[in-house]
């Protein structure tokens, strides 16, 4: 089960008010992603643990009351292990995860745990209200490279019918062993690791039902496909 | 909570093979909609019994073994109740519930009871493998209309976003009292009734993970939305 509050669409087209709280999301898995109100920098739930990373290259624990937009989480347990120990671009990985999973028609979440030659991430600059859509500040967005870093991927793979409600194909957040530095992965070069894989069966989809500007708002989803894209 | 096996984008791709019992489906609620292998004609869930009109204007009672494709339910709550006692066309009707319900962003279920000036549905030929795409066998849907017939009309509303994993907007089925027909509604005009509604707070959309055909096949999306809206 992968359960996910809030949809991207609907964080690209600006709406960006947390409207959960961490503590809630961790309710339901002990993997995934996220961001915070405003879109603010990257989420990574690793081992039933909120972490937050910043523009400012901040790396911070949650303390779980705060409010998320948008956020994927799963109870993770894996179906799939493998090992690697030559050095490996992202896309050489994910195609071999695809390979074992078997399919690009459903989800699945992955965790990628080892050394990595290059860890290549961005994180997203907070929005101040009133919040514009999110490519705005995508725009703007300070990007890291570590080299020799060891941590953890945690993250998920999204089929193409589902472009709009996640990002199709990969979407990943890193996180160091020292829990000082993590983001969202644009790209990296695993040397040596272990990467696990969950297929997932059901998408849990929960709306804002509660938020009066989601519930009432006449969102623009024109450009969508495009915007995730160029976004993430 | 409203629960999805399978999604209208795969069975417009023509993936029509049946991947769910009736009965797992009813365990997830008891007011839905649906189809059966090959993409059969309707299927009308009300009160926790499901129900088959086909092509030939045959209707039924289903046992619970029969395999579908794609079929959504829930465990029918109202949040929302009111009547109308002058002869209300279907687009009339319909903006009153998104009125009521006060979004348009979430998933609605609807539950419309009465008697009906006239009722126009259609009923999905069924195809035999090896399966096209459904937009085929909708080009020779037989359409029916009656007068005068009281029933109930079952179905959702899906948010924009979500076309694709379903049609965006109302997709509804009916059943006349004598459960003798029914079919995918068209157009209607109610006289008099009560319509109830429930507010969607989390989707639960479930894949076919032990269907070999659909885990493997690239599956071509190109159009899905066009074809949708053509066909439903």
């Amino acid at each position: 089960m992968l359960y996910q509050h809030g949809t991207l669409g609907t964080l690209m087209a600006g709406m960006l008010e947390g409207t959960a709280t961490i503590n809630s999301i961790l309710e339901h898995g002990d993997l995934g992603i996220g961001t915070l109100s405003g879109s603010d920098g990257e989420v990574i739930i690793l081992d039933g643990t909120a972490y937050h990373a910043n523009e400012y290259n901040e790396f911070r624990t949650l303390t779980g009351t705060e409010l998320t937009p948008f956020a994927t989480v799963t109870p993770f347990k894996p179906d799939i292990q493998f090992t690697t120990h030559i050095i490996t671009d992202d896309e050489t990985l994910l195609d071999e995860v695809l390979a074992k999973v078997g399919s690009k028609n459903i989800f699945n979440a992955v965790k990628i745990t080892g050394t990595f030659e290059i860890m290549h991430v961005r994180m997203m600059p907070q929005q101040q209200p009133p919040y514009t859509r999110l490519i705005e500040s995508a725009k703007v967005q300070p990007e890291f490279t570590k080299e020799q870093i060891t941590g953890t991927i945690v993250g998920f793979y999204s089929p193409q019918l589902f472009h709009g409600i996640a990002a199709s194909g990969f979407h990943l957040h890193f996180i160091n062993d020292d829990k000082t530095f993590g983001g969202h992965v644009l790209n990296f070069e695993l040397n040596k690791g272990t990467i696990e894989v969950s297929k997932i069966e059901t998408l849990e989809q929960h709306f804002p039902v509660n938020n009066e500007a989601f519930l009432t708002t006449d969102i623009d989803y024109a450009n969508i496909d495009e915007d995730i894209r160029e976004t993430e």
